[in-house]
């Protein structure tokens, strides 16, 4: 994606290996939307923190770090006694920076099998592991472009883009693209997101790239759909079961709801590796259940002065419920944006898993 | 509304008239729902003060704490020179207290054109007109609890209780009078309601009540509702139109979409002064726009510390759109519950405007 760092533009994925130092390098997330940083790992013990400490956010993005990161292990113990001890000590820190991470395993385990496993032969699967993750999102821009004219209104929900995919992005990727490649001029409604706000990063990442763009909160969509202010919906999936269910970002099946019920298409957009083939419907799908304190305070959260310690919204016996996602039906879905084109729900099994 | 002030109890409405030292008292709204303070305006400077530092909040209140403060005016200067220049003066100096606030006029012109207007009278009219709201807040009550039984998951956004409408409220009144009155248990889901989080002085005034509460992010409401855990909506309105049609706070329609998708019923609860005969239909309505700042910022937000100064959520170039309300068309409403009774589009003029 391309940045704006110091004043000067500068073209970088989510997290890459720098060749020069053997260092991992990562846009710091946590500064985002207010200050653009790069941060260097000396060793997979501070990748490690960095997954943990969210400097990276975006399961295939954690995943690329994890995979350099388990290489940066590679480098250091290749030569040592107890290799092996050494680097599955290094696997269970990685594995442990985020839980539940699918993504962040797959890096790891893309790596750690590799026979003989040396620093060069770990390196370049790792690159080609990070490279192919976002050129998914390259293709997806590629496919999903086409859906995009000229003077249409967008509607996006959460952050589905390059710091996400590593390069790139899911749902953003078609309007990058048409906007930069094919010179469509649009414009793209962004909605917050509560409770974590991820539509300042979504919103940031269409300035960069000099997107006419909206923030709206989250309870505006019905209103601008019934004014005709919406011709479509893109946004990302979490996970999509075999069936073309989808879990995504809490509000997208509000949002499948209303553009149903105006008419309008709603896309979903993902790379390959979000398709999962062994969970047959969305009724499968065990939702997260995170913290009150995401919506009842706005701890941890980044502001121009640095990040909120302490801000209680909300009285102390408060109680709340915060679902971390919710499960959008197949039958909502106009159409699916992959790597492997904009297919329907019958086609993903087929083509999602063919090579 | 029962109020626990300094470790007691007591029962207090949003605004009333002090009769031992001729002052008018307020729940200090800015400070809920970390603190529950009384203040006291002791002239109508104080009491339009007040006013314009949303010390008092909500339509129908303010309209009460203005035909209060008009009455204060006419106690400071009856028996002064140029009784009628001060008392025009005055008149102004409220009026100009809120911009576009009709029942802020509506509660002056509910005093100034009586004759005498003698302290007696004035006070004795301010008290009935703020008594009469409050009573429509009880009629609501009564009419609304009938809707709900034992068992039932209610939804409900913005902010619609005691404190607005000076007493009772109009969407809380069946809740709460079914609870404390009938004995009835249920469980109200309520939305945050952003930009302006109303959500938490909702959470507020029922956990007063002691009826079960649950505070959710505006995205939730359709996973909720898909799972079969949402039984009815009740919520206000700011506005409703000859033919039924409402505007309400900006998230109502994404509701009532959502509610008929899923066959859920949705009912509105409002006094008779919302009812405007005047205005035809919905789309007759002009949205107003609100600043940018409710939604980049948390600026004037009440916290447990105080009250935010300059918190930016979001980049200082990201542009925003902010409606207040939207409007729900009458074809999505089960139904309106009023001071007279439970009705429906075709009933509201005819029972609205008899006597």
């Amino acid at each position: 994606m391309r940045l704006l760092i110091d004043g000067k533009w500068v073209d970088k994925p989510a997290v890459w290996w720098n060749d020069d130092t053997n260092d991992v390098q990562m846009i710091d997330q946590r500064k985002i939307p207010f200050k653009t940083e790069i941060v260097t790992m000396e060793t997979f013990r501070e990748t490690s923190k960095a997954i943990e400490k969210m400097v990276i956010r975006g399961a295939p993005s954690i995943g690329a770090a994890a995979a350099y990161g388990i290489t940066q292990a590679v480098f250091e113990f290749h030569n040592k006694a107890n290799f092996h001890d050494n680097l599955k000590e290094a696997y269970n820190t990685l594995l442990a920076s985020r839980p539940t991470a699918v993504d962040l395993k797959h890096g790891l385990n893309k790596i750690i099998h590799l026979k003989p496993l040396s620093p060069d032969v770990a390196l370049k699967a790792a690159k080609k592991f990070a490279d192919s993750i976002a050129y998914e999102g390259f293709l997806i821009g590629k496919f999903g472009k086409k859906l995009i004219s000229q003077g249409t209104n967008v509607l996006t929900h959460c952050h589905t883009g390059a710091l996400a995919l590593v390069d790139h992005g899911s749902a953003l990727a078609p309007l990058i693209q048409a906007w930069n490649n094919d010179g469509v001029r649009f414009h793209v409604y962004v909605d917050e997101t509560r409770p974590r706000i991820q539509g300042r990063i979504t919103s940031w990442e269409l300035q960069l790239a000099g997107i006419n763009n909206t923030v709206i909160c989250d309870n505006v969509s019905g209103s601008l759909m019934a004014q005709g202010k919406i011709d479509m919906i893109i946004l990302g999936a979490d996970r999509v079961t075999k069936n073309g269910d989808i879990a995504n970002k809490i509000g997208t099946y509000n949002l499948a709801v209303l553009a149903k019920h105006h008419n309008i298409p709603f896309y979903t957009a993902f790379p390959s590796s979000t398709f999962d083939v062994n969970t047959e419907s969305g009724d499968k799908i065990v939702i997260e259940e995170r913290s009150s304190s995401e919506v009842m305070t706005l701890q941890g959260l980044t502001i121009d002065q640095g990040t909120i310690e302490t801000i209680n919204l909300y009285s102390q016996n408060t109680k709340f419920f915060n679902p971390a996602f919710d499960v959008t039906p197949s039958s909502l879905i106009t159409g699916y944006i992959t790597p492997k084109g904009i297919l329907k729900a019958s086609e993903l099994e087929k083509k999602l898993l063919s090579n």
